[in-house]
């Protein structure tokens, strides 16, 4: 990253920071853009550069975490094994909620609040894993290659969503790590029941 | 149902292709509650009894299918195989959107096209999901129920989200039940890949 680089991270990082703060404290509802940038110190316009909209403010944390967990994915050579890469982005992923707690948790109770950031988390979800399928569906090949890609990232997905949930519910106070380890084991196990084969 | 039900059923039935007609034609924004009770030939207060929210107005069936699936569900008598129930929960939604073909795909375009539209779909899901859980993991019982059921719902809801994506892109043209088939039996097979259990 040049200097420039460097710089604008950190204000896109500030931003995103100072804009969950405020969130928490004052409402999502009851704070505005104007507000946002005021206690960052930055213009309205800047805000807005790097958050096109007040909802996509919540997740600043949120989006680069999805990024990185894509990028980490993508610095695999060609021939690593799938299994391995989705284990690297779930990694990616326990890592960065690991890494940030209380932002993750804050994100995610501010979208349960507000029907309009919930919507903006879901399409991020969505377009996230979309990428991901994609992504996976390069390196697999061969028949119904997005199904297969589909129901990969679909179920490393719900691996971690499960976790999550139980790691939220908890107030982020179990270990996140243990709690997919051990769903991860249980999708491994023949101890969750499928619908059966179709005849 | 008594006959009042029957009639109260069928104005909310009503209600429900009313809106969903002239969203489609006038678009979702262009068009108020107040036209789609004028157009049903109901008052504003009844359409609000029915439907709390315009975005609800847009699941009408949506939510119907829903509900017929968990209620088919409980139809099954206690020792039935858990798999056979989830069988039947997807056979359930298979048959309810190859009966209204045109109004599911109506909804979940509108749906994309409308983030609180989205917001209320995502919802609708959550919860759903979330209940049949709650279903699973009462049949279950035993160790780590919650993340077994958890897995065996979001798994049958993968299945069946996947097949409706691909019949959703494909414009309602091929065969949905196929699909679903399809998707299944790569769910059963070794053909999907998982991140590696943890050491």
């Amino acid at each position: 990253m040049t200097l420039r680089e460097t710089k604008m991270e950190r204000t896109r990082e500030l931003i995103a920071e100072v804009a969950l703060a405020l969130f928490r404290e004052r409402g999502y509802a009851d704070t505005t853009v104007e507000q946002v940038a005021a206690a960052a110190e930055v213009g309205t316009r800047t805000v807005y550069r790097y958050y096109p909209t007040k909802e996509s403010l919540v997740f600043g944390f949120y989006a680069k975490m999805l990024d990185t967990a894509r990028r980490e994915l993508r610095t695999h050579p060609d021939e690593t094994p799938v299994p391995e890469l989705l284990g690297a982005v779930l990694d990616s992923v326990v890592r960065s909620h690991q890494e940030k707690p209380e932002e993750m948790l804050a994100a995610f109770s501010l979208a349960q609040e507000t029907p309009t950031v919930m919507a903006h988390l879901a399409h991020l979800l969505y377009t996230w894993r979309q990428d991901l399928v994609a992504d996976i569906a390069d390196r697999i090949g061969g028949r119904s290659v997005d199904l297969v890609a589909g129901l990969a990232v679909e179920q490393t997905a719900t691996v971690f969503t499960l976790a999550f949930r139980k790691w939220a519910e908890d107030g982020g106070r179990a270990d996140l790590r243990q709690l997919t380890s051990t769903t991860l084991k249980l999708l491994h196990s023949d101890a969750v029941p499928l619908p059966p084969l179709p005849h």
